[in-house]
């Protein structure tokens, strides 16, 4: 196997060994540009309340809103900048399972968390261990932050050379 | 409620009613542009392998691969023209499993199908049905197809009217 390297290419400061059941990241936060948020929906979703402003406003949904994929990417982006970046990560299986909560819209202010659920050495792939985290988005409010997006899913980290 | 809109923002084609378990649907092809994902990475999930062409010609992977989110959200695009464009669909709560089967990398042509699974009146919406849905993309290939990508995901549904 080849020498592991950290989402950038580098030489990892983060291995297997170091994502330790209960240990938690901050993802950061950024705010959703409107602009932005639009034409990832007219490329990839476009369906009304995220492209036609006019119908939105006159739904139930009072607006446009983002697609659930826009808003999942933007999470990938955070977890790429604080862990991934840093991590001895390779690719990850998939989701176990991923939630929508609550409307996005341009403007919002959106913050991303990671936990560490758990985690095995793999037993097909003895460089590896297999980790499994939850992470979520949440809109920061007056009156609190609002989950928005929730998931949980499996990542391969290789384990610290000896 | 409001009237049932399509993903078009039109009078629906299908409804709930129309989603029976067992039905497929052929979400059609494309082509993966390298320039589109190479800048989608570049923008939510710049890892090496997505976005450093020496690094990954070099690597196992021989080449860019695509973020997994790129390649779901080209699952999104086939299944809102083939579907969602006709169907009165709600927002969707979310994915129940979503695995990322083999690399996608630039000129590969995916297909994509959708099937019906199972379905459900919603306990708590008169208004809508919960549909039980099954999707993928796989890259076609000389000895066949690959599967890239498998989801299984809910979707709300309006009923028809009556």
């Amino acid at each position: 196997m080849a020498a592991p390297r950290s989402g950038t290419g580098e030489v990892p400061q983060w291995f297997y060994e170091d994502l330790v059941p209960g240990r938690s990241f901050d993802l950061g936060e950024t705010v959703v540009d409107g602009a932005e948020m639009l034409a990832f929906a007219q490329r990839f979703d476009p369906q009304w309340y995220h492209v036609d402003e006019k119908l939105a406003a006159d739904s139930e949904y009072g607006g446009l809103i983002a697609s659930g994929w826009f808003t999942a990417s933007l999470f990938m982006r955070g977890y790429v900048d604080r862990v991934l970046s840093r991590a001895a990560a390779a690719a990850s299986p998939g989701l176990e399972e991923l939630r929508w909560k609550a409307p996005v819209r341009a403007g919002d202010t959106l913050t991303g968390e990671l936990h560490v659920l758990d985690r095995a050495p793999s037993a097909t792939r003895p460089g590896l261990g297999t980790v499994q985290l939850a992470g979520s988005l949440s809109r920061r409010g007056a009156d609190g932050d609002v989950p928005v997006l929730q998931l949980r899913f499996r990542g391969w980290f290789a384990r610290r050379p000896t």
